[in-house]
Parts: structure tokens; C-alpha cells; sequence
């Protein structure tokens, strides 16, 4: 073939990406094609390992008792136990609400502490009846939802409410869950109160985050309201933000000295 | 930096791959450096994907009833039904064997057959115990155990064995993760005998594959002693081969003279 002859001595100073088919030179190189080939098929590979775990957690999730598709709601679930959201003092369930039928089985096996009540002779495990207080009977809900899918339908109050559920029960899976969704709209606004709230409930990542967003708004955030409004409420806490301040302060010190030393050398 | 002008000349002609390092000219071009960090954040994407679709896995998977763990044998888990392996022609539970105490609501969220048996007033549901035959005892178990965990431990035997429970109690699931166990051990020794399990017991992943090992050597497969059992066994199923065989033939000459039309035009 002598017509591409020239053809090929242009390609061999400019090259075919065979992506996105633009032409390039040495200095946008990536990668040979060998190793775009290796690349493609590991890509292949991670969608085929993704669609395997995806069927898997298919197969794995529960219909939730309290699923309310028309064809289920007739179908018994072999439930043995209901959980009720009641009030804090009075102990009687909240208004509006309903027993949300669940398993034991189910329970045990998703939360340490759900164990723990009903495989002692503890009331619950007598009655067949959990009383959760300091919850929604939407929480409520929601929660057990999650135990049985694994999935939950989010909105700020709503993770909020499923982290201090979480933390009461134990069900780190979902903690994480919901302290994802948080920190994906986390804002310098809200910092604080989410940095409190990550506190009270031990909710370790979201806490990183929020405290990482604060410490890079010192200034912004010393004069915000709800900032005079913690150090009256919680003194202690705001000596933790200050304590991280100074601490990040020094190791950026440290490290642009050993950045300047290392320039010197 | 002057220094630099002659080594660029250079590197113009030949580019440098990021990913192994080595050197490779235009016939060897893959892909551009922007098209090359674009896909290695898919990559890293799909690694998350996999990482949290793990972590689900963990979640919705539960310990079965007769996990052997030391720490877990004593404690209950609120089973209320026992699966039971029974001899088929004396209804007699088989020797060396015991009861597989399990819970309705997995069984009925696994497998629409044991939903069936539970949700109606079978006798299965008033005695609180499912016979199965034609299994072996450790059959039974595995079964049960990826029932609860979506594993198993495999080897052919097992396989097979658990193809027949799982085309039996319609575990779609199970079904096919023996399949792709069995067609990644498939030889064409074995091929026919394949064949024929996969027909029946509906494993239609193996059919597909087994079939197409036979159909690629079908010389040597008609001198094969199990060959000429399933002419004598199934003439029928040896029938379908041929005609799977007669219609790649017929397939395989049409493209091949639409390949000669196309040539010719």
C-alpha cells in the first residue's frame, strides 16, 4: 500500500488517541496500546464483578413486612415480633402510628443490640414487642426498611434521624449509609450543627468532614451565631475545633519548614 | 529550559506510555493522557462500586442457623421450620443425617416454591417441617447455607447437586452460580454428559455452553461411547444436537457468501 506511506510518517509525530480518536502528541501521550487493552478488559472485568454483586444483593434482600406493593400486602411474612415508637414519657404509643411487624431473625442479625434483647429473657423477647422511643412512626419505619433492603429514601431529616437510630442499635452499615448522603451536602452554613450533631451520635466520618470544612473556615465561622451559641452550650466542644486547629497549624508549620529545607538542600 | 528542545524532538516521534513506562510509536498509539486519566477514574469509580456493594453484601447476608462458628453454635436464632432429607421411597429421614432448622421468612423471600409450601395450609406449613428427597444430607446444608449467605462451597458433585435443588425450589440464583462453576470445568470429555444434566434440570446456561463444545467437535463427539448411549437412552436430545448442528452449518455458509458478495462488490 504506497498511498500511506506519508500517512504514516504524519502519524509518527502526531498520534490516534483510539478513545476518543482526537490526534495527539508526545507530550498528551497516555499510554501505548497494549496497556489501553489491558485497561479496557480490567474495566470489563470490574462491570461484570459489579453486576454479579449487584444480583447477589438482590438475592439477598428481604421484602419488608411492611411492604405495601398491592400484590404483597395480602402475603404473610412469617413475622414474630413488632416494634411500636412510643413516647418518651408517657411510655404509650405515638399518635398516628402502627406496630410495624418485623423478625426476630432479621433483627438479631442486623443489630448487636436487637440481639442482645431477644435472645436474653429480657421484655422484649417476652412480649414479642420492641418499644422504640425518640422516634417517628416515619423513622420507625424507614429504619426497618433498611434492615430488611439495605436502601433507604434520604432527605436531611430523614438521615438524621436513621444515624441516631443507628447509633442507638448499632447498625453501623447504615450509619455509614446516611453519613454519606450528609457529607455530599455538607455546607460551611451548617458545619457546626453538623459537627455537633456527628458528636452526639457518634458519627465519626461526617464529623471528619464537617470538622475539615470548619478548620479551613476559622475565620468565617468564629463569628457565625450558632458558633456564640455552642461555646455557651458546649464549651468543651468548641476547645476540640480550637485544640484541631492549632494542631493542624503546627504540622502545616513543620511541613512547609521541611518543605523549606528540603528546597534549600 | 533549553536542555530539553532536543529531548522533546525526540520524544515527538516516540511517546512514552504513563502506565508501563515503555516507549511505543504511532502503530502502537493507544490513548491520549486526558482519555487515559479519564478512564483511570472510571476505574477507581467501579473499585468504590465494588467496595460498597461488598459492604451491602455483608450487610444483607445473614449467619445461618447451623453456622458450626464455636462462638455462634449456642446461640438461637429464631428458626421455625425444619428442612429434613428423606429417603424417597420410605419417607424415612436418611441415616447420619439430622434436621436443618432454618427460617420460613428466608426460605419464602429465596425461593417461590417454599413460599408456596409455607404461605398455604400444605402440610409442610402445619408441621413446621419441609422433607426433601432425593438429596444427601450435606446437599441439604449447603443448600440451606446459601439460602442465608448466597456462598458454597463447591466442588462438581456438589454442583450438580445443587443444580437439582435449586431448579427444584426455583433458586434462579444459585442455579446459576453452580452453572458458571460447572461451564468454567467444562471439557469436551465431559461435554455430552453435561448436555444431557443441563437438559434435565433446566440449566440453561450449561445447555448454551455444553452445546457448543459438542457442536465444535462434533466428529470426535459421534465416536464417543456416551454418544452412543444417548442415541440409545434420549434419541431425541441427540436429535436436537444435530439440528443445532445442521443450522450453524447453514448459518455459517450464509455469512460466508454474503462474505464472498461483499468481497465480490
Amino acid at each position: 500500500m504506497p498511498e500511506t506511506s506519508d500517512d504514516e510518517s504524519t502519524s509518527s509525530e502526531m498520534m490516534k488517541c483510539v478513545s476518543c480518536k482526537e490526534e495527539y502528541d508526545a507530550e498528551d501521550a497516555g499510554t501505548c496500546r497494549e496497556c489501553y487493552e489491558e485497561a479496557s478488559e480490567t474495566e470489563e472485568e470490574l462491570k461484570r464483578e459489579i453486576e454479579e454483586l449487584k444480583s447477589k444483593v438482590n438475592f439477598l434482600r428481604f421484602w419488608p413486612p411492611i411492604d405495601s406493593r398491592p400484590h404483597r400486602s395480602t402475603s404473610p411474612c412469617f413475622t414474630d415480633v413488632l416494634l411500636v415508637a412510643v413516647d418518651v414519657d408517657s411510655g404509650h404509643p405515638l399518635a398516628n402510628s402502627a406496630p410495624v411487624p418485623a423478625n426476630k431473625a432479621v433483627l438479631a442479625s442486623r443489630s448487636p443490640v436487637f440481639r442482645a434483647m431477644l435472645e436474653t429473657e429480657m421484655e422484649e423477647s417476652l412480649s414479642g414487642t420492641i418499644k422504640l422511643s425518640d422516634v417517628s412512626y416515619d423513622a420507625l419505619r424507614a429504619f426497618v426498611n433498611y434492615l430488611y433492603t439495605a436502601e433507604a429514601c434520604l432527605d436531611d431529616d430523614m438521615a438524621c434521624n436513621l444515624i441516631i437510630l443507628a447509633d442507638k442499635y448499632e447498625v453501623k452499615h447504615l450509619k455509614t449509609y446516611c453519613e454519606k448522603f450528609l457529607i455530599s451536602k455538607l455546607v460551611l452554613e451548617s458545619s457546626l450543627i453538623s459537627y455537633l450533631f456527628a458528636h452526639q451520635h457518634n458519627a465519626n466520618n461526617l464529623l471528619d468532614a464537617a470538622l475539615s470544612l470548619i478548620l479551613d473556615n476559622m475565620d468565617k465561622i468564629s463569628k457565625r451565631e450558632e458558633y456564640i451559641e455552642l461555646v455557651d452550650k458546649d464549651p468543651r466542644l468548641v476547645v476540640e475545633i480550637y485544640e484541631a486547629y492549632l494542631s493542624k497549624q503546627v504540622n502545616t508549620a513543620v511541613s512547609s519548614s521541611h518543605d523549606d529545607k528540603v528546597f534549600l538542600d
